[in-house]
């Protein structure tokens, strides 16, 4: 599996080969991750909750979703490269944080607020 | 800069340790990536494309966007995980089809269509 | 019950009386859009969908989710305003246009498809 | 041009048609709202600020983002009738709870915090 950094190099060359780093200012890319968010939201769209696992192994809504998936990867590395910004760095120092803000015992099970997943956006 | 391999394991932890799997489903993960998507959007909302480079080192705005980039990424890992599918992977494969859909030569610096970085989209 | 033309004529007064009209070219509007869906979205993310609508009713749920439908609102009227597009009439059209390409004899509780609430996308 | 009640008459009727009621929880109607919201946002993403009235009076631009914003606007309105909530005083609600909290006066062409736009989410 290739590693972040291989991938941000990839893609560096990728976007460099076709100059298309005139358009990458951090606002459109923020753009980028939205509008592709929006597409691998599409494809749950009408599914139920219960059926999601099994219509995410349906060999054709699973291409959709893994390209749908690498979209919004894409754009977050092309962010991250753009801005400087080492994202496993800042996977794990929110971890770090939301394992703070969201002590187990009292966290435990609770739907409520499991929103956890974003402290600091309340 | 730990792994996705390792990012991943310890948000497993996390998750199992509050017993939030159960929120989990894969239609749930897709819209908490494509929430935290918005939130991140919202940050570059009103800054000029000029300034959204300087916005990204305003050390306030900084790790706002830090904090949303990281909730992308948690989310987009929670649900590689929960379907199977390797995020690393995926976005190598992607690549590597946007590399044959847009031929260096034929894109270089044409802005109609970069949204060529979402081949099957349109 | 305000009109849509009543509503636009409030936003663009609340508008002018703060200077705001600088700031609300149409990729911002559209940026203020989709931050706010993803707002909207947030209100609905871990909730199960057979739970969703008496979620809609509980009080304090239904005043946030009524708060982010009108900020989505909003945010449609002033993009509409500000690039002379008549919102009624754009809903009218489209849904015209859905029903010629989604037959309702054929389509009828077909849930593959009824994306079928956006052609053109696909 | 239609009110918002005969357009709700008007997409009542072709839901019921189509027997498409069963989709229509109110949380994928609010994935709806956000997956449409995601590609009206695609139609600017590469678009420079101060080029996006222009783009928005191309023709082929236009219909494509009259089409995104109608079907963002049928996703709100689809919402609202499941809920039960009138979206025109929802967003003459809003709009009055804003002009409270955005005081004309202090708020003049202020870019900080037009975020201002969404009280109630910071």
């Amino acid at each position: 599996m290739p590693t972040l950094d291989q991938l941000t190099a990839a893609l560096r060359t990728f976007v460099a080969d076709r100059d298309w780093q005139q358009f990458h200012d951090p606002k459109n890319l923020a753009m980028l991750v939205a509008s592709e968010a929006g597409e691998l939201l599409a494809e749950y769209r009408w599914v139920r909750g219960e059926e999601a696992d099994a219509h995410s192994r349906e060999p054709q809504a699973r291409a959709r979703i893994a390209a749908e998936v690498a979209d919004v990867g894409i754009g977050l590395l092309l962010l991250c490269d753009r801005i400087g910004l080492d994202l496993g760095e800042a996977i794990a120092g929110k971890l770090a944080a939301n394992a703070q803000r969201y002590p187990a015992e009292a966290s435990r099970g609770r739907a409520e607020r499991p929103a956890g997943l974003r402290p600091g956006s309340e």
